[in-house]
């Protein structure tokens, strides 16, 4: 989240981190800039807790970056919140971002043996050293040069005293949006956010797009080679709220499609059709209108239950679940009930939910989940667990619905996904297939050798 | 909130409260007694902030009562966060009570003329002294003895080093429900917190029934003359969770049977019925069914946003109910639009919701509330404003359609809301109809000359 | 501390409380009068913890009390912190009392009887209650009612809605001085209190004195029968901040005559003469002006060590008092030393310090105490051990100085300490002598019969 | 402070920066390793307050080096709280550094124009980089080349996963103390904090000298030219605590004989000597011992005022210095005072004291200076204010006077000082001469340009 030109661009940004809290819970940071200064605030938690109004209050100007933690590399520290910020010979810069750089391990190796320190594990404190490596003339050049040897996934919002740069990798793994409030811009990586805080959407940033926004108003400038657009389809599925748009395409429309498709792909004879709340509402109510069967909520979620509680040392089985949800015994007692979610991970909180509807008197349990089975692990940014953890990556489907203690479990067809979607190209589908369109095991070969070359044979000559 | 006989007995009542979190959300307080000593800890705040293992662990004992505060009488002080406790001559006692005592302030004025002096400005405390002044022999006496000065609405649970009791109001205004947890006993407001801590439900304590719970098992007594049952009907319209059973009607199924109703009796031309959530899911489902129109999600609540924000100074409007309630565009754009809620007591947030979906492109918005007009307050322990505020007092129903901007408003009659649960008799309706079954203003007129004078004169020989 | 008529009266009550902070460290609490209403704050811990610019900022009014705890009786509870404040029949009252009353327990077993409830275990409450039990017309009247029943040791602040009442029991045992402060008045124990915050000493309270100050000014009344003064001997010895004066009596100067005396009544041959700070440096100074021996640092106080600090688990000895006390080896090493301490209450300091001296290098210590032995506990609101804790209760002189490890031991004589003081009448020496002047174990044996039968008949034709 | 070879090494390292807290009070840090890992926690404020148990514990190993910030460069905020730590191309490094580079700015420059990034605005981040950017085999050749770019003062704990190193720059501005501890070793600015932890000292690490500590033993070397030694003499002045022995020289005792010379040097006829405490009463034992006047305590010092207290709106003057320091009437009432400080910055502390002291009573005021006059700033690691707030640079000793309204002012004269040190040899004195031993204006001018050519050129073949 970045706005550039609006007053209190702070608290705006404060606002939309808000409202992608889903997207990272374990820590928040803002940098902002005024009069040539930086002021910054991050701290371990969520937004709404981190930030207070003295935080705020102290952080100020009218341009400022925001960033939600959720860790896919470096361990869950203070050091690693974001946005990163640093001085370097040109003068301040601070960096959000979003996905996963493949290659960073590599590029660490590479700066430390000529010889820079680290302050944090998170891969994106490269970026910076990379920056400040480059003997380019200007900003921007700076930052193309050091973003050419990146390899993955990254949408970016780079301050510097007097730019906000938003840049998304070429292939445009994950998202990022651009609009205007007022005279003002500002990013975002979901529309959501843009919503939110009254902002007027743009279009999204293009893959291999850097969009540079300064007093001079905002360039767009491709200076990466064109490839082809691998755009993540787990975010449509799980990852965004479902008032975002992508492409012009509702996340709440594919889900409620994803659900009509599953009815018709995996029917079964059932009385009631139930959503696991919030995530498999839209699929459900498509599940519903196609199947003919009642929608209901059988299923509801307490708004109050944070992320801890305490547990009694002889535990009454399952608490965490049952804290934040709880089954309506009307609903499902006597029934065949149809339960829908959006994914099946590890399948422990799908095996806790059959085992509370059955407590709750529910005669057959069906699971039916908006989505393929997972059977690899993401590298650009989601944060899967290793495939050692997917169940559908160890298991049968029968094995899992065994497992999971349902009667019948069906997963939405990878054809029928990339058939409602509009075809499998521009998508990311790793995580469903296995193909991997940015190789991770041996990347970054090729340009590994000659790195820095161009700008450091100068210095020597200091 | 009360346990007696279950090991760890402050962690169960812990786990409960947070079921019981909608019921208050100011302040927060646990007594456990373990070998006849007290253990205490309250604090201003949500259960899951007041409480961390430490305080958890501090509390001892097979023993204890909780309670979540939503002040109705009182300020929102530390010192008025329950349950309360004191000694006096025969030991200690701890008291949670939900409801309002209408005749507290008569009692406060004699009791303080009697030389009592308060540490609270709770009307629980008065409860405490009316115990301490009772003469009788047994505690259960003594209890009695104190409930008969009591006029309105009171479920209590009261603790001694040995005992539980639960009570009820003789109108039984407030619910109180009973579960039985391994050999002990479990006691709370609604029964979604006995189904949460795997409690059995045996049934809800009747009212104007008296439970005492010992080592010696449960009995029940009634000492309170016959009165009529006058149970909340707002606790079913709104108040009490989805999952909570009241009389062996499921307040979910309540609910949906409203929205069918209201379908009926409010019928609109339209494209589509979208709830407020997560308040209005269950009638708008029950609407939808009636009408035939789709049901969709046209709202998304945050399940991160807390309490407080910070707005900019020169704000975007409404950002409160922006950052809870989100809009997705593609369900109402260009659509009529039926949003269903569970009542509208000053039309504020109506208001805001009505704006947020013409902004997302509604064509027309229709606001139906599944309960009747809302025209007086709850002097029984709901905390309702004071009638200037109520909209539904001031205004007519096209006054209030026209202050929310919907093009048309309808709410469910008040026959049929009777007719729906079984009748008008057992009920207390007085937010909806104005008819108080305990009178407010000179209640109490009878009882009071000769207060105390049982107990007190044996004193004077001491 | 307590502050009529002058603005911001609760800062200058904190800062006076700053300045008595060495009288308890426990708990510190702030209750302010504005327009008839009551502000409070207490909490547990340092004056300057407790207390932020928001705290202070929301205790309006003219009128203040406040109060730092050390606890003689009741728990160290939030509940006990004081001031305690309650509403009665004719309104609210806070009471800050310093002392012992050590008829508390009859007095409270009594109030139970009939019915009083209690909030806190500290003796305080019962004053509260007896108040409110009063029948008599005025304020001034109840309280003098109220007190009448006390026996034992207690100099109060008492604030009502409009007035500030400073009492001082009939012996007077623990000091109470009264100031002016532009046109209001400033009440504390001590009188470094008003020093600090620029208020003229007008005197001090009498023993048996109720001072009433309200808008008319200040009235003075004595309405207990004369009782034989019996000032705190300890408090000169001790428990006083050197910058006090009592009685027109510098307690640094008495000080400095305790160590002169010592000098000539312990004399010893050796090279320095060094105190243990900041207690012994009066005296240390008189005793090296009386010697002839040359005075020195030989110990440093650390000012930055708290009361808490984590020590490992192998601990290297007596971290503690190293930690607030450092050797300067210069000035003991191969030296005769003397010590000089106010006081030697179980030994264990006083042995820590002597083995301290010696790893310094000191050839001898000798250890001197300017006051008594310690032979007897105090009931009148000094928090002594029991007397079993006492050392000089338990050993002979010989056994403390080998207990100790010092060459030689010497205290002040007691006829030494009243020759000083201008004669024994006029003090309480119990802690060094044993003889009581207010009887513990069987007092308030008359009084407990027919208390309150004056104002509790009336009620019960209410 | 840093701990080799000692179990709970962080729990050693806490103690002894609690006995090092007078050396900075801004913030505080360890940082421990065990098996290979670095342990680390820091934050603003008090070592008291910033560690508890839990942070302690978390501080694994038998090795640990801490530091108190004190900020002489750089901002105080948290991420320049030392030791600071990063991993370069070798491992992990973490640093404590007492002192100030006068030549970080341009190192950092020279720095950043070969693409470095700082994280922290202290100056000790530099030679994180220096160490990183250095081709050398093994850690200390990498070290001593860091160093050797650097010009100021420097004493340093570096530690690395193995090994403990301790540096004092080629002048020895600073002071580091080395000590054994069972079988392991421990380095501390003072020798106080050796003693605190009980260990033995060896003896100081010499000018230039570079300890190597590792499992087998110690080893000392000098790699750096000699250069004559220029000790602090203002630790001896003012800023240690009294009983550190620095090159066998008792603080204490110095500042007795400062206080002696002062008394001959600066005389007047006086009643009275007091200090300022806690700092003066070394000087002014010496003063009065010489003058024959009697020595008393004239100020007493509160051992629980914080550093913020609040301060009513119509503030009642001087109440900070009030607030700690109290005058007691009977010592100075109607007598000619000399009171003795150590030294005089602002004059501001000063002028209160006086006023104070006249309040009090005292006919005369006589202002005795333990000290020169300070006329010049610090640049090697002492926070002295910009010289155009040092009175004595601005203003005459007889200004000084009727500045701070004392009737007579006296300093100690330099050629006083350092007679009593033994000659002016060996120490740098230019905080009262003006005599800076390293040029800070056009330093490190030479070593500029071939900065890091040595080990960059190799790097552009990799």
């Amino acid at each position: 989240m970045g706005v550039f030109g609006v007053e209190e661009a702070s608290n705006i940004t404060y606002l939309g981190l808000h409202s992608l809290q889903h997207r990272g819970q374990e820590g928040a940071g803002i940098v902002s800039c005024s009069d040539d200064k930086f002021y910054q605030f991050r701290a371990r938690g969520l937004v709404g807790d981190v930030f207070g109004a003295d935080e705020i209050g102290s952080l100020h100007g009218a341009m400022a970056i925001g960033h939600v933690r959720y860790s896919t590399t470096g361990e869950n520290a203070l050091k690693n919140v974001q946005p990163l910020s640093a001085t370097y010979r040109y003068g301040q810069v601070a960096i959000s971002h979003n996905g996963n750089i493949v290659n960073a391990k590599e590029l660490r190796t590479q700066l430390e043996s000529e010889g820079s320190i680290f302050s944090s594990t998170s891969d994106t404190e490269v970026i910076l050293h990379l920056l400040a490596r480059s003997s380019q003339k200007t900003f921007v050049n700076r930052l193309v040069e050091a973003l050419s040897y990146l390899q993955g996934a990254y949408s970016l919002l780079v301050m510097t005293e007097n730019k906000l740069v938003a840049v998304r990798d070429p292939h445009g793994f994950r998202p990022l949006a651009w609009g205007r409030l007022g005279g003002g811009h500002v990013l975002a990586s979901e529309s959501c956010a843009l919503d939110l805080v009254g902002a007027t959407v743009v279009r999204e940033i293009n893959p291999g797009e850097m969009l540079i926004v300064d007093k001079n108003g905002a360039t767009s400038i491709s200076p990466f080679g064109r490839q082809d657009t691998k755009s993540c389809i787990f975010e449509q599925i799980y990852f965004a709220r479902p008032n975002t748009v992508f492409s012009g395409r509702s996340v709440y429309e594919s889900r409620y499609q994803f659900g009509r498709t599953l009815a018709k792909e995996c029917a079964v004879a059932a009385d009631v059709v139930i959503p696991v709340p919030d995530s498999g509402t839209a699929a459900a109510l498509g599940y519903a209108y196609e199947s003919g069967l009642p929608f209901h909520q059988g299923l509801i979620r307490s708004h109050y239950v944070g992320r801890t509680f305490i547990e009694p040392s002889q535990s009454i089985r399952d608490f965490g679940v049952k804290l934040k949800l709880s089954p309506i015994r009307s609903v499902v007692e006597g029934k065949r009930v149809v339960v829908i979610d959006d994914s099946l991970v590890r399948g422990t909180t799908s095996r806790k939910i059959v085992r509370m509807l059955r407590n709750a008197g529910a005669k057959e349990v069906h699971v039916r989940i908006a989505a393929p089975p997972i059977i690899a692990s993401c590298f650009y940014g989601i944060d899967t667990p290793e495939v050692s953890e997917l169940i559908a990556h160890t298991m049968s489907q029968d094995e899992i619905s065994t497992y999971i203690g349902s009667d019948t479990l069906g997963y939405l067809p990878v054809v029928s996904m990339h058939e409602l979607l509009g075809g499998r190209s521009g998508f990311c589908d790793a995580c469903f297939t296995g193909d991997y369109p940015v190789p991770v095991a041996d990347v970054a070969a090729t340009h590994q050798l000659d790195l820095f070359s161009a700008n450091i044979e100068p210095d020597s000559s200091d």
